[in-house]
């Protein structure tokens, strides 16, 4: 299988002054094309470091996809180090200096001469038009490797990436025979499972040297199980189809979605699916379950509304909470949840009735109720299911997974 | 200067799946200690990819801060990649094994064998202990550098570089001695004025090859200008100093905070130092100023809550607006907007009332009141206050900026 390593350049980048998105991109495209993308670089501006990084990257890879340091200045030294990582001389090409100042002319602007950098190539390099800027890129053979030089605005990177490099990089790959393999990636996204009980369940699947390759992340409560499988096309897919199932065999409803899909986004789909209506009672969390829930278009079908019960006197005068029941087990506690539940589908008409309260912290823990416990109802026509949590981390986590949590329990009730 | 280096592991950033943020966010704090950052690179989860990459890092630069791979499952080898790239051994830290099953103890779960990996540490490595998760992370020397490696999820990293790497970094240097040169940014956050309109009245201070540089970037509804000045630490203060009272002078109250503040934090620190009380009645945000709100530590002292008033219905029966006003303009409306602000304070006895409606979009637009269309009312004690929005963007940047613009209002109210 074609392996490739990425390299962006700019001063902006390595200080972090901008974030680099150009690598992530072109990975991306690349894996579309059965390339494997084994690693990246972020360079500054310095001519030694850039030739050097260019040299390391294109003894290992077929592929050396680089972007930025095409333009005007000085600091724009991709030329420069491609043609020194290649051992070959720099030349200003004739149409690249024509079509440079013809552009300028067209603007009635004149061409500040420093402009003309952008008309030199290292010797027999190919040029790969910039129809969205004036910085053409580049390819050429170095090393072992097809080096493709791209310009550094996403915009431009992107445009010559799809119009120039791609085409030239399937090209190769038909050129160089056999059979096309592809990388593809599967990704299942979990909800109510910690990432280690989940990695304990898939252990065979993620052992190293196994195909497909099998990782995890987590990221705020969502453990995402990623599938990478290379080969024949056909293959592949079968692969990826083979180790969802399994994958979901052992899961069971803890999966809820594949590709990027949101538990938010499940869980409005499911309720408008479903045809019922729901409202939100919510302390802890504040208005962000119905904030989620209403980032879906068309969720006013099924979403009523709801209370933010922030204050107890809230939770007793619009949920109905029996304020002696308050005073006796606390806001935070499943009777109270229960009742904030029940109590907004009483006053909206609603089918299901979420009701979610807990302490979000920093302040406000107790020995018995620690920061992070979280208790959290759903009562759909009358069935009330409770759950109790005890979350981790900072205030702004604590609320997002307990919103989150919600949504779990919605989708998992009406079966998704 | 010090210099340093940055490492990101997972392949799921090497192929494109997630974008590495981590990197930029490390880059700028590493900056403002006046340690500059030489270069980084994106490495697979592969032990000798990773052992590579650590050791030609730890080759040239004073630093080297990696972050990733120190979850509890077979592709997480930061730990193992660190000992063999120092040519050590790995040890299970008592210590380490003891917290992490407590930490499990507390929340009554039991612990998955696996995590235990967790423990693990290169034979000489201090610990970076790690209050947003369960991996901690470590450092140690590595050739000529230090060599401190972080956990991949972005909050966990963010906190464990603030609180354990950045202050041993500092100590480093001081004991180190001799002159420092730093890079300080200041960032003065906007909100209400268009970005072009921002860049006119600062159009001075943004030329090209003054000192300090100045420039402005837009993110959902804050613009944000940033002043970066290098040198000798006082000199640096004083230039960001007189930049900053320059610009807050010419921009006045479109200024609402510096350096990443929100417009929600200060619209609820704003509320918490009024003394006054807020309640929400919100429709097309669904929750979300609510939620925003309550990101705020203490918040519960001024915020009682309020109603999702998602459905007609829930504003009439809610927040007492009429039905035959809604009726006759619809529930996208300036009068509608003023009964819901008007209706909450009744209802809920807050001094403060905020009523918000509008059309989010993608559907239900029209010639009159196209996607966009937002109407908010705030009603302080009687006084209403209204604002008629008209915003770009899809469904979901319709309704952030809503939301925000409902706190902008709020803390201009309150004289911030």
């Amino acid at each position: 299988m074609a392996t490739a390593r990425i390299l962006s350049t700019g001063d902006e980048l390595v200080r972090g002054r901008s974030l680099d998105t150009n690598t992530s991109e072109i990975a991306r495209a690349l894996s579309g094309e059965g390339v494997s993308c084994e690693g990246a670089e972020v360079v500054a501006d310095d001519l030694p470091a850039l030739v050097d990084a260019i040299r390391r990257a294109c003894a290992t890879a077929d592929f050396v996809v680089l972007s930025g340091g095409l333009g005007p200045t000085e600091d724009d030294c991709t030329r420069a180090a491609a043609a020194a990582a290649a051992g070959v001389a720099i030349e200003r090409v004739p149409e690249l200096a024509a079509a440079l100042e013809e552009r300028f002319a067209r603007r009635g602007i004149p061409m500040p001469p420093s402009n003309l950098l952008q008309a030199d190539r290292p010797a027999g390099a190919e040029t790969l038009p910039n129809r969205h800027g004036t910085a053409p890129g580049f390819a050429m053979a170095i090393g072992r490797g097809r080096f493709l030089a791209l310009p550094g605005p996403p915009n431009e990177m992107r445009g010559v990436l799809a119009e120039e490099a791609l085409p030239r990089i399937r090209a190769f790959l038909a050129a160089a025979g056999g059979p096309r393999r592809v990388v593809r990636t599967r990704s299942l996204e979990t909800w109510g499972e910690r990432e280690a009980a989940v990695g304990e369940k898939i252990a065979d699947l993620m052992r190293r040297g196994r195909m497909p390759r099998v990782g995890t992340t987590a990221a705020r409560g969502t453990i995402r199980i990623l599938v990478h499988a290379e080969g024949d096309p056909a293959d592949v897919d079968a692969l990826l189809a083979s180790d969802e199932a399994e994958i979901r065999r052992r899961l069971g409803p803890a999966v809820f979605g594949a590709d990027g899909e949101t538990i938010e986004d499940v869980a409005a789909r499911a309720l408008l699916a479903s045809g019922r209506t729901l409202a939100v009672a919510e302390s802890c969390t504040g208005g962000m379950i119905g904030a989620l829930l209403t980032g879906t278009p068309g969720i006013s079908a099924s979403f009523l509304g709801g209370v933010i019960a922030y204050a107890n006197e809230a939770k007793v005068r619009d949920l109905g909470v029996d304020a002696a029941l308050l005073a006796r087990v606390g806001a935070v506690s499943e009777e109270v949840a229960r009742a904030m539940a029940s109590g907004v589908r009483a006053r909206t008409g609603a089918d299901i009735g979420i009701g979610i309260t807990g302490v979000a912290g920093p302040g406000g823990g107790s020995e018995e109720k620690p920061v992070g416990s979280v208790h959290l109802a759903l009562d759909d026509r009358g069935a009330v299911t409770h759950r109790r949590l005890a979350l981790p981390g900072d205030r702004a986590l604590v609320r997002e997974i307990a919103a989150k949590s919600a949504l779990d329990l919605l989708r998992r009730s009406l079966g998704r």
